[in-house]
Formats: structure tokens, sequence, C-alpha cells
């Protein structure tokens, strides 16, 4: 294996001659390998070992064997201990996720403080097939089947082309000494059932395998990289983003065959689930919407607008108890007097400071809302101000209201209320700002 | 399952109300059942049996079988006997082709002559799960995962959503009777491994694993179209198609990302298995090339050309023994005798018959060749005459070669040899011609 490892890295990995290498060891069959073969190559390497302190003693016995282990081959160590329930329980993640987050933390500030150009694993071929299966079997995409790639960043994983078999033959023959890993005993389980009863017979019935599997993933990782490209490619033909809002422009989208694909694939990071939802989103009327646990995507005419959901905005509303108090948030908003009356903007007006009923709110839309627009007779609907002034649904979610007793002054930064307005007769005149 | 079945045939298949039916029944459970479902829905169906005559007796006692429930239900009944071992042994393909090409041909026939408009196979969502994992096992790409669907031309699979278990309930409730499926046996074997050991644990990991599974597929399925739907428009960006050759561009091509997965999406029907070569040859040398069964891929400077594989033409020799013996193949070429000498076209040469060694060899290049071109002075090798006009490698390869005691006389069709041409004073004048 020794030479077959030198011919890989040789091939696939020439840079790593002048590089410094920090191997992460568990202390587990294949990290040790990994230790052992990186040893006899005079390769420049590192261990650093995680003792996330799962198991009592279990867990400090390990993190003293590879301790040994290092340094009887003369190897830097690196150890650091982790109160991985503790972290689990506050980020409110499982104890799979904590540990590999706070190890590939931990390996990232290694990496910077002593140096080290590379963190290298022990994944092999069996961990893919194995992470493959467990994928499969709890429902995935093409994106789970792909298996973890050789090189990621400054993540290297020379043993994907390797089976466990040629690992336990090469332990063998070199008189490797390990302990049994320590990973989490649920994924353990899975992992185990796959290992034992289902990876068997796959290898029966293609004594061939491993082999095959490897131009698998290859084949959907070639297809998934594909998948990536032509989705950015489009995503920049049809749509745009505005702030925090993506705007894609459907009746651009349908002219891909396989526009349910792109949405899918620009979507699925949002945390959406119901697809056939959304697909049927651009057959529905405008305003239909859905939401996922952290976004809200909207059909509004020939658009599909993605944007962050800001829970509960639309309920609140902020007072303005007097003049000269501004208003910070959501808008900063400010009131002070004045004595002459200059033509409004979109930014400033001026209005009669008696005709106003303070606390001012400032709020959004509301059922029945109408106001007198400045520069017309009469009143109008919001609703129907809203439509002639050609708002997005995002657009009208978003705009805020200065009201006085419930009767709207401003339809701030847009368009003033007739009855509020300063007259070349007021007396005390107030400019409200919007900045 | 009845009312399961109707939803989704409105659901799925709301033309089928007033559409005639042939649905193919081996006589096998699942089969029989949906012919129960189907009649019990009061659709137009007929029932068509294929026997493929493998397993002697038996195969007879299933077409009576099917031949007897068809009859009692009142169904219209079609069957085919087939000699499925002779057409496999002729044809040159496994039992398994063999059977589904015989099958699906006679099944188009009768569709055709009975005047049906769909064939209804009771493929399962278990048969999807067991193909998936067949697939894996051998070795596959992203089109191997995905299933087949639900409808495809005038095919169409109504069980997929349904479970073999479902079927099993169906069965029971509704006294069905079956007979055990015919297939090929070493199909059957890797299906039933697979069938009690591999999906047996998958479903103890994920009690809904089969609900997961068919997400998975959908995923599946819509990333395959994405990639369908992305290398047709790419290929029609990079690609020109000439005759029998495809042209691709190479320098725009790697423009893309994943370029590399656009290759493999368009060669991978050629026969091409040496994936890494092929994405090799783009940093290759101008000649390099590579073979499949059927057909070469050739780098020439900017292009890739891919073009069928003319077996052994390149050593082919053809003999024009005299005049007035015209060749036909593998270009029309004539020898007359002519009075006059016209100025030579592309197309006609007129030379000095008493020049020429009968008998004439159309062949083409060989190393050392040279020839004098007509209207140059002296020789020029024929290798630099190629390079000169800017021949494409597969220009050169293409290019037939006239040539009298080796000597060529005719680069055919483009240029004449300036030793063999008659003169004004050439007393017996012959007219080469390509038509």
């Amino acid at each position: 294996m020794l030479q077959k490892m030198q011919k890989h890295l040789e091939e696939h990995f020439s840079f790593v001659k002048e590089k410094k290498l920090l191997l992460a060891v568990s202390g587990g069959i294949d990290s040790m390998v990994l230790l052992s073969v990186f040893k006899k190559l005079a390769l420049e390497i590192g261990v650093a070992h995680c003792n996330f302190q799962l198991r009592g003693h279990d867990s400090d016995a390990d993190a003293l064997f590879v301790k040994e282990q290092a340094q009887a081959l003369q190897v830097p160590f690196f150890l650091q201990a982790f109160t991985t329930e503790d972290y689990a329980n506050e980020h409110k993640v499982s104890i799979q996720v904590a540990a590999r987050k706070l190890r590939y933390n931990w390996f990232a500030e290694v990496l910077l403080r002593e140096n080290y150009d590379f963190i290298v694993t022990a994944h092999h071929l069996d961990d893919q097939v194995e992470t493959f299966l467990i994928h499969l079997s709890r429902g995935t995409g093409l994106e789970g089947l792909v298996g973890i790639p050789a090189k990621n960043g400054n993540i290297m994983r020379p043993f994907l082309e390797i089976s466990r078999a040629e690992i336990e033959v090469y332990a063998k023959e070199n008189h490797i000494s390990w302990r049994e890993d320590a990973s989490n005993a649920s994924d353990k389980y899975v992992r185990n059932k796959i290992r034992h009863h289902i990876v068997p017979v796959l290898k029966e019935l293609n004594p061939s395998f491993l082999t095959s599997f490897q131009n698998t993933l290859a084949h959907l990782q070639q297809a998934a990289d594909l998948v990536t490209d032509s989705s950015e490619r489009i995503f920049e033909k049809v749509a745009l983003v505005e702030k925090e809002t993506i705007k894609i422009d459907f009746k651009k989208l349908v002219r891909y065959d396989s526009y349910q694909a792109y949405l899918y694939q620009w979507l699925k990071e949002y945390g959406f689930t119901a697809w056939n939802d959304i697909y049927n989103l651009l057959e529905a009327q405008t305003g239909k919407h859905i939401f996922s646990s952290t976004h809200l995507l909207l059909k509004d005419r020939d658009f599909l607008l993605l944007s962050p959901k800001n829970k509960g905005e639309e309920e609140k509303v902020f007072y303005i108890e007097k003049i000269n108090e501004n208003l910070k948030f959501p808008l900063n908003v400010s009131l002070c007097k004045t004595d002459d009356i200059l033509e409004p903007t979109n930014n400033s007006i001026f209005v009669d400071q008696n005709k106003l009923s303070f606390p001012l709110v400032v709020r959004k839309k509301q059922e029945g809302d109408y106001f007198y627009p400045s520069g017309m007779k009469g009143k109008k609907k919001l609703s129907k101000y809203f439509k002639d002034e050609k708002y997005s649904l995002l657009d009208k979610e978003k705009q805020w209201l200065l009201t006085s007793n419930n009767e709207i002054v401003w339809v701030i930064g847009k368009r003033a209320d007739q009855r509020f307005l300063a007259q070349s007769n007021t007396k005390e005149i107030v400019k409200i700002e919007l900045k």
C-alpha cells in the first residue's frame, strides 16, 4: 500500500512534498495507518487529536495513546479537549454535528497558528460507500450521493481510493496498533448495519464493486458539477438580486425545459421542502406565497420573489411621543419645528402641528386604510394607491406608514396626506423627515 | 388500494378515461393485481401476454392461465409466443435484452393493429428500488439511478408509487390468483438477493424508506433532466454537426467549469469508456486520438472531431483495370478517351494515356507520398501539401488518391500531378472524372 499511496500522491497530490501536513488522528485503525504511511513517505507531518470527552476514561486513553505514538515517531503532537455535549446542547445540534464543527474549527486554528498547509484525514473508500447508503436510506438528492471530495480547500483525503480491506492488510503487515474509533453511537449503529449487512451483499453481487463504485461516484460528481455550473449560469439570466430579495423572472425561466430543477437548485438552501407547491406557484395567482422556516417565496405577477421572513414585523407598531423625538427603528424619522414651508420631497414633508394627535404611530398597512394623496382631490384606498403605483407585493409588505389617530399622515418616503399638510396660513409648522 | 389507484390515476393519468389500454400481463402477482384494479376501475382494457418459451411447460401454463383469467373477466386477450433463445443467439444479446426487445416490439405492433392507446405495465416502487441497487452494484451514472418514468411515450406505469406490500395486501383481500413471475434466472438471482438482503436493512434503518426513496428518485430525475437540458444547450453553442462528423470547439467548451461533464454527456452514447484519456485529449497534440468500438475522437488544433470509424478502410485499395471501367466504390471515378483537353476542374483532369500503368490504384495516403502539383514547379511531399492546404486530420484520412505505379496521378477532387497531365502534343488523351 505504501507504493500505491506514493503513486497516488504523486499523481493527485504532487504538491504535498513541500507542504506541512497536519494529520487528523483519532487513534483508530484508519488514522493510525495514515500516520504510518505518511511517516514512511518522509513527508513533513504533525498529528492533531481531538478529545471529545464523550466516553469518559476511554476518550482520555485514546488521547494518551495517540500522543505516545506520535512521540515515538518524533512527530509534533497537538491535543484539544472539548465539552462536546455542552456545545451540542447550547447550539441545539446533534452530538455528531457538534463534534464535526468543533473538530474542523480547531484544525483550522492549529493550521494557522502552527503554519501547516493542509489537514489530512483518513476517510477511505468504504466510508464513501457507507455514507452513500446512509444518505440513500434517509432520502437524498444528487448532492447526497456524490461523496466527499479528495481535496476541498485545505482539507485533503488521500485514502479515498483505498479500501478498508487494504488498510487492514497494511496494519497487520506493519504491526500497527490502534484503538477502536470513538464515534457517535447512533451513527455507528447505522454505519455498522450498512457495513455488515448491505455492503457484503453488493460485493457478492459484484466482486469488483468498490472499483465500480469509484466510477459511479466520479460520474455522479461530474453530473453534480454540471448541475451547479448550469444553474448558476441560468440564474444570472433569469434572476436579479436586489438587496435581500431575489427576483426570479419566471416567464424567462419556464423557457428552460427543466425549470423545476433550476428552481430546486436555487431554493433548496433556503429551507423549502414543499417542492410541488413551489412548482405550482408558477401557475398560481399573484399573492400566493410559501414560507420556509426562514424565507418567503411570493408570486408577484411575472416574478417569484424570495426574501427573508421578518417574522411578526407586520404587526409591529412604533410610537413617536412628541416633536423632537426621533424614531431610530425600523426607520429613521425625525420631527422638528420649522418656520418655512419648503417643497415636499420624497424624504420630507411639512405638516400642521395642530392637526397631529400624539403619539404618532408608525405601522404597516391595515385592511381598510385610505388616505387623501397630496396633489389629488378626494380620498383613495391605500390598496388602490399601491396598485396604481405598481407596488410589488413585497413592496407593499415593506411600506411603512406614519399615522395620527389612525389616519395616514404620510406614506413614508412616497406620498403625504393632503389633510395634514401645512398651508400658507399654518402657524405651527412641523417638518417630518426620513433620513 | 383501489381508491389510492383511482386518486392516483385522476391526478397523474387523467387522460386514460377515454383511452384504450393494453395491459402487459405475465401472470405474476403484480400484473394480475394490475388487471384486477383496472377492470374494477371500469377502464377500457385488453390483456397482452408474451410466451418467451424459456421454461418449457411452465411458460405454456402461464399463457393458458392468463388467457383464462382474461376471458373470465371478459377482456380481449392477445398472445404471442417467441423463440427467445434463438433471437438472443442470433442477435448476440442476453436473454433478458432479447425478451425486452421482443416484448416491446410486439406490444407496439398490437397497439397499432388493435387500436390501443397505451401499454400499461405493473412496475412498482420496489422494482424501482431494486433496479437502483442493481445498477449501483454494477457501477453506473446518474442515468442508472433515476428509475423508469411513469409515462414514456405510449407506455404507462401507474404502479410506480405502489409498494410490493400494498400489492400483496390487495391480492390477498381480493382473492387474486397468480403464478410465479417468469423472468430470467440470473436477473432473478440478483433481484432476490437485493430484495431479501439489502432492502429490508434499508427499511429497518428508515421505516419510511420507500417514501424517502420516491423523493430521492424525484430529485435525481430532476437533476438528470437538468443535465440533459443543459448539455443540449451547451452543445449548440460549442459544437457543429457536419454530415457524419461532430466538431467540438474546445476553446469555447473549456470556458464552462464543468466541461468534462459536458463531454461525458455528449460522448457516452458513442461507446467511449476511457474518460480520463478523453479529458487529456484537450491538452494533447494535434493528431492524438481515441477509438471507441464504433467511433473515432480526434484532436485537431482547436477542435475535437468525432466521426464513425470506417474500420480498415484506410488499408483498402481499389483497382481500375482499364479505360472505360468505372470505379463505383468508395467513390465514383470514370476514365474515358477524349480528343480535347479542357481546363481541369476539381472534378475532372485530362492525362496522357501513355504515362499510365494499369491497373490504376485508388488508395489513401501512405508514409513518404509525394507528387508534382499541377501549376507548380517541382515535387512536394503530400504531407506538406495537406498542411499548406489546411487539411484537418480527418480530411487527410478521408482523402483518396489515384495512383499509377504507386505515383500519385490525382489527389482526387483537389489537385492533379503535373507529370501525368496531357500536353498539347499528347496523342491519346484520357479524361478522368469524379462524379
